[in-house]
């Protein structure tokens, strides 16, 4: 869903123009990598492969590389194991969840399992690590090993601070930094590093994956609050369910009289979905569905300012404008 | 426990005498892998490292190292990344086997919840490919994350056959080839290579390792039939409880009259464990515990028949005896 009309973003095809046979070719080594002799494995992939939707996580890393010089061969690799990682965190974080459907099909979890989906979210690990091993360097290896580690104890703090409204901004904003940004950054990261980028370039890049990530998770967030279930084409209204601390509720109880803040806990300890629209109307109420909306801006601004140190580019414009796209539309 | 009194193996202290300064550096080496800054991470870390246990990944790399020539630095971090790996199993197999106890601890599942266990698994696995990516040269990471994509396609393979009491022998022995063998003979493999061993060593090991994990797997099975948990000291009787047809029972089936045969099926299909001891009595009488013990035996002396081609040293005889031990205990 679009949160307001400000937004107004081209489609994800369009921004994808600049690197559309690299995204060709980083599908077909996911492909490749995916192709398995064991039929219930196979079987299990091919229904793992229709979660990729967006591509944002390789569509990143090949508009960094092309916004900095040219695409290579290492980086339709390293957008292939970019996007594995993803779908191991997504296949996993179903199954945290308990969600039911994931881009409008079934998760693993519900179809084949809790079991299933424990092995098939380390199966892709694994081909993620695999794949990234065949680059001549350890750099990239040692980069997703590091930035999956991160990733691994944003979710832990994530669960570990479930039913604690006591969580402050500043806490929020490091377990989705951790959980989030720590991949997208790495995207450009890597874009960039192997496009021969030179230093200034390269942090400006990973500014950007940085600052983008933090609007990604806070709209994320906002979404599975106030979103459409069947336009985002997954389950929705988990967070509440899982008493996540996210940034609407943190800002309602850190900046409300004491009479909402009461009333606002209240709803929280009280029984999901039931009571989801009364806390979604005080969240809109006390203007902390707002203010998510725009620290989420904030920080797609501030991704996008990052882009400066870059020469004009069909990429570095396409860049700009997922930076817009991540705030208006998440999925 | 011992399954009968034929196998009298040194204690694993001795065994490992050849590799004692080795082993404290690799124990080192995961305390400083799994130090973090953060508190409810580190608590976790702190839960897994109770699971250290017998280290036989680490001891069969070292003493494979040390059978070949000499161990080198690179040996003491790839012993601690096939630790990291086997750790990161155990946690993620105590999930989906619903256990409650591990080397006589609370399972990460049942102390922090299966969420967590899901993370801190994942955790484990990223600090495994994250230490591995340190090595100058891609070749461990290659191995170890093609090998992880095996013991995955294990796993997978023996979830969706539980149940299948068709489950021929041969499948059987391939399915637990990959979920157990192959990480075994990885340690072996990466032992011998990084000692520079010649390729008739290199093949020795190999098969030795391989041979040596079918053992164990087999007997690890026998152990949850006929083991005592406190002994064990982990949670026992699963495989009967979830429908895994291991060796006992698939001889049976395929052995065994047809009353024999129906009589087993309609008991699988009972309440567990109210029926347990009735299966393990019917397997005791068919033969088939026998049976199973003779097949992990007949595995434990090729594993020891593929050690002649190595010249005789304190660690060979470590690896022989090694061998022996997996058939008479494993926990």
């Amino acid at each position: 869903m679009r949160l307001d009309g400000r937004c107004q973003t081209p489609s994800l095809g369009e921004l994808y123009l600049p690197i559309a046979t690299d995204l060709a070719e980083t599908r077909r080594i996911l492909a490749d990598e995916l192709t398995t002799g064991q039929e219930v494995v196979g079987r299990l992939c091919r229904h793992v492969g229709q979660f990729h939707g967006k591509l944002l996580r390789p569509g990143l890393l090949l508009l960094s590389a092309k916004a900095c010089g040219a695409v290579r061969d290492e980086h339709h690799i390293l957008a292939a194991v970019v996007e594995l990682v993803h779908l191991a965190t997504l296949v996993h974080d179903d199954l945290l969840d308990e969600a039911d459907i994931r881009r409008r099909a079934p998760t693993v979890n519900r179809q084949w399992g809790s079991q299933q989906a424990v092995l098939m979210g380390d199966f892709l690990y694994s081909h993620a690590f695999a794949l990234c091993s065949q680059l001549d360097s350890q750099f990239a290896a040692q980069l997703i090993g590091r930035t999956a580690i991160t990733v691994c104890e944003g979710e832990i703090m994530q669960v570990a601070n479930r039913g604690n409204y006591e969580l402050s901004e500043a806490e929020y904003l490091d377990i989705i930094g951790r959980k989030t940004a720590t991949l997208l950054e790495t995207c450009c990261h890597l874009g960039a590093a192997y496009a021969g980028a030179d230093q200034k370039r390269l942090d400006s890049l990973k500014q950007f994956g940085r600052s983008l990530g933090i609007a990604f998770q806070i709209t994320d967030d906002l979404l599975d609050l106030v979103g459409d279930e069947s336009e985002v084409g997954k389950s929705l209204g988990r967070d509440l369910g899982q008493g996540e601390p996210t940034l609407p509720v943190i800002h309602c109880l850190r900046h409300s009289p004491q009479s909402r803040r009461q009333r606002l806990l209240r709803l929280l300890a009280g029984d999901y979905p039931r009571r989801s629209r009364q806390i979604t109307a005080l969240l809109l109420a006390s203007g902390s569905i707002t203010y998510a909306q725009t620290a989420a801006r904030e920080h797609s601004y501030r991704a996008r300012q990052a882009l400066d140190e870059l020469p004009p580019s069909a990429a570095r414009e396409s860049l700009e404008a997922l930076a817009e796209f991540v705030c208006s539309r998440v999925g």
